[in-house]
């Protein structure tokens, strides 16, 4: 298609205006030369207000997520790719392949089109790492005042595995909780740009895909019950979560927990709790005891789960409470999360 | 499953706070008790991060829509129903069958959750209506002043019928142009709201489900090339959308062309082109011409294209361009849309 624009978008100083989510011609060259070209892939070049895909084989996987993070850039990543990776862990964690990715974006008037197309181009970089495309998208544009720079919301579609049956509500007493890596590393990434702090060695976001690692996990033990992706509310959250659909209390061991120092340096500095704090790249599963040693080696043997460890197990408790024994040989509940630690962490 | 919340939700008086979008206990209570209590259905229940669905047998077809329309409330519908009415009929007009929709929404601290509740019971009757379930979601609460109430995007997923291959790049010369009924109610609905215009009868926006319009109009025409529903830019910017994925020129008849009279005397009064307001519950469709005559038989038979007409045809033009024959016989370009009309219509 020849394009019908005077000149080419200014992606060095230029600015999002309200022409851009009008329908309108501005709309057609902002998607073109920017969104288009930095996702590029058959679909997205098809130019419906939708996209043709191919058949699915297995029972369909729908996650959507809304990304709101803010600072939109941060060590470790940017919006960008935290959408891409997001949404596909989402489906991942289901039991499923993630298939394909749409994508909305909501901009504020006056936003930088160097921004947006750092942010697109960070999207297709994750998309073509993950192999999932992005293969469809939407633009709509406020005035001023009205967004905080960029909001995207990633829906992802995939296919469940034949055989897998992988849900919050199949957790049962006596199965093992396994943790995929060291946590808190997301949250504290972006407080510590929040707050301006600086350390010796910066906290960069552990924000990845994790369909291979799960992949692999399914693999060597699909007897699995449970797998969560522990981000917003960050473990504890995502074990009361859990708690609750199983009706399930659930057990951990504080000793067991993965922190990296700098992690733990800020967290105390920020009075935050690790357990609350948001992840991007790590997972929980809950399997049977008996499939616990296939699945820890699985993780352990994949690059996003070198840090995998047995963290606690499930027991039987009526009031699905999560407790966790201290290091200190005490006992405490791990209650969810009250107030917002953590606002617009992803 | 028992709630472990000490009080009901405040649906009267309660705000949006940023606890509602943290991961923890408030965030898990306003989406039982609000959303999938208003959107109940059997995925939704499932309560993980993603939705597990049936089998699709066609091949697959995704559509993403953020929704940002102000006010939030207008004659004829709100941001609730039309954010479910808009992607079942992106996915429609692509020539599949909506299957499910996901919803994401981004909410402003301080947001009456009386209002909220009234948005989601709003998208639940649509969606009801429509026979297409929201089976998954998510809610993001942003800080006071950073967003404007509520931003909602939804994705559909449908199946393409066999043997169908609509799309925007099919259009040929000698094809016939359709159009389903008057135009630009919805646009103007939202502009009287917002200039606070009052006319003796109201303008009520034409939000609808078309997926039923479409089935009809397939069944009749399977043959046709093109359905787009005329959205954001109207009728205008829709026709040269086509004609630049198409290579085609396409020619309009003003005369032909139903503006209901509300609409034709506020476009006057605030000097706006209705040919370029939005739509959201008209398509335009483009067949070749020995199919003209059943199509628009199937469109006129059904309630929603009882005021179908033929436009216009396709012709060859390497410009691209359409043109419509005015009323008094001269000839004007309908070039794309230049400015903002209308910013967030939709």
């Amino acid at each position: 298609m020849s394009a019908p624009y005077a000149r080419p978008l200014d992606l060095k100083h230029g600015l999002v205006d309200l022409t851009h989510g009008s329908g309108g011609r501005a709309m057609a060259q902002l998607i073109r030369e920017l969104f288009v070209r930095e996702l590029a892939n058959e679909y997205l070049a098809q130019g419906d207000d939708g996209a043709r895909l191919g058949r699915a084989t297995g029972r369909l996987v729908v996650a959507t997520d809304a990304h709101v993070v803010s600072p939109l850039f941060f060590p470790g990543g940017d919006i960008g790719c935290l959408s891409v990776n997001g949404t596909i862990n989402d489906v991942a964690v289901m039991g499923a392949r993630p298939l394909y990715l749409a994508a909305s974006f909501v901009l504020e008037e006056g936003f930088p089109l160097a921004d947006l197309a750092k942010i697109a181009a960070s999207m297709g970089r994750a998309s073509r790492e993950a192999g999932v495309p992005v293969v469809t998208g939407d633009t709509k544009v406020v005035e001023r005042g009205k967004a905080d720079g960029v909001f995207i919301t990633t829906t992802g579609v995939g296919e469940l595995r034949d055989g897998i049956d992988c849900s919050g509500a199949n957790a049962r007493p006596g199965d093992v909780v396994l943790l995929s890596g060291p946590i808190g590393a997301h949250g504290m990434a972006i407080m510590a740009c929040r707050e301006n702090l600086s350390f010796d060695a910066p906290i960069v976001s552990d924000t990845a895909a994790l369909h291979g690692l799960v992949d692999a996990l399914l693999r060597a033990a699909p007897g699995l019950h449970t797998m969560r992706d522990a981000t917003r509310g960050g473990v504890g959250a995502t074990l009361n979560e859990i708690a609750q659909q199983s009706g399930v209390g659930i057990e951990i061991d504080e000793a067991a927990i993965p922190i990296p120092a700098p992690v733990e340096a800020a967290c105390e500095l920020l009075g935050l709790d690790p357990l609350y704090v948001a992840n991007e790249g790590r997972l929980l599963a809950i399997c049977p005891p008996d499939l616990a040693g296939d699945a820890l080696g699985a993780l352990r043997a994949h690059p996003l789960g070198a840090g995998a460890t047995r963290i606690g197990r499930v027991i039987e408790d009526p009031r699905r409470f999560v407790q966790m024994r201290t290091r200190l040989g005490g006992r405490r509940i791990v209650d969810w999360l009250h107030g917002d630690q953590l606002p617009r962490i992803c």
